[in-house]
């Protein structure tokens, strides 16, 4: 069932930041199933999937958005777009969400999620763990496990993306009305097919090494 | 040389937040490197690499981590603990660095990388992107792409692992002697083997559906 040290490798080598996508080309339903699987089975912190996924594939809409996104070609020439969304607060309609949800999964009565849904609410509503002015970062940083689990996927599949801060998250919450709802852009995602021209595709990557980064203690 | 749609969506299913690891396995020397790997391939903003991955393998160490980490089992008894940090600030140094090191791997003269380098130090060290007050959190952003790309490669090799943010920030980076430097620690990660009796691992997976999350435009 597993995949071989060397299969990851030789993915997350020929992963690169795609420039220039093949606009001709679209992903299979049953690849992008699997992508969309990533995103719904990514982790977060106490499962609360702060989060939520926009396709754009309105042609229209992803002209609209390129200009505020330094005008990428990524935007539009890729095959799927996503943007990725965080919620803005948590609040206890969100936890008690979690836990009917949890309970209706695992054939559970309430009063046996009590000590959890406790918990959250103390931790997360009340703010114990989290203060109330780092909810929407760390709900942000939820989103970018997604966003790494979504990239480590799609590189798995042969899939190529670009990810892209370069974008005005203003300007991207107002074109896609997110403005007065409980969630924000964070950082967007283009995946599609690297354009058999995107010089970019052959350059040598650049990292630092691990005798740099990774320190055993 | 991909893999299929299934084999992802089975490693991703087949994932979940250890509780209960087995203390007697160890992770084989060559899985370990290609997640060592999948730490330093993940993509970043920029490809700054604003982080850093402390490995902690000292018996009497993650003892004393442990309390500071609402006394989880999975500190101590997981095969390989990470400890992800991030750079509390990006200097007009830490750009240097990144362009010569790329100017190196590439083959490249520094005034070939000018347009580059002007721009990083623009957006980043002057802020004209990422104001000053927020750059520690944009780096711990994208710590968890690495977070996200490091869990969803350990699912893919077979290894377990348990996204750790209860524990405390500050106690962590005084007993790992981070106080005085560039980086602090954002989030754990144990990695391992589930123990036979983690009765976690028998529980229904909690998601919401692909109706609520994912969203066409």
């Amino acid at each position: 069932m597993s995949i071989t040290p060397e299969t990851l490798e030789q993915a997350l080598n020929w992963r690169y930041a795609t420039k220039a996508f093949d606009r001709a080309r679209s992903i299979p339903a049953q690849t992008w199933a699997a992508l969309e699987q990533s995103l719904l089975l990514s982790p977060s912190s106490y499962g609360l999937q702060p989060w939520k996924f926009l396709v754009i594939r309105d042609r229209a809409l992803r002209q609209q958005l390129r200009p505020h996104a330094w005008d990428q070609s990524q935007i539009t020439d890729c095959a799927e777009l996503v943007v990725f969304l965080g919620r803005r607060t948590i609040e206890q309609a969100d936890v008690d969400t979690l836990i009917s949800t949890t309970c209706q999964a695992r054939g559970l009565a309430s009063e046996q999620m009590a000590f959890y849904a406790d918990l959250l609410r103390r931790n997360v509503v009340e703010h114990a763990q989290v203060p109330a002015a780092e909810i929407a970062g760390w709900n942000g940083r939820q989103v970018y496990i997604a966003l790494g689990t979504f990239m480590t996927a799609a590189a798995l599949l042969g899939v190529d993306t670009c990810p892209i801060e370069g974008f005005d998250p203003a300007a991207f919450d107002r074109l896609l009305e997110l403005e007065a709802g409980p969630y924000r852009s964070w950082v967007v995602c283009a995946a599609g097919y690297r354009a058999a021209d995107d010089r970019y595709a052959q350059l040598a990557k650049v990292r630092y090494s691990a005798g740099e980064l990774i320190e055993v203690r």
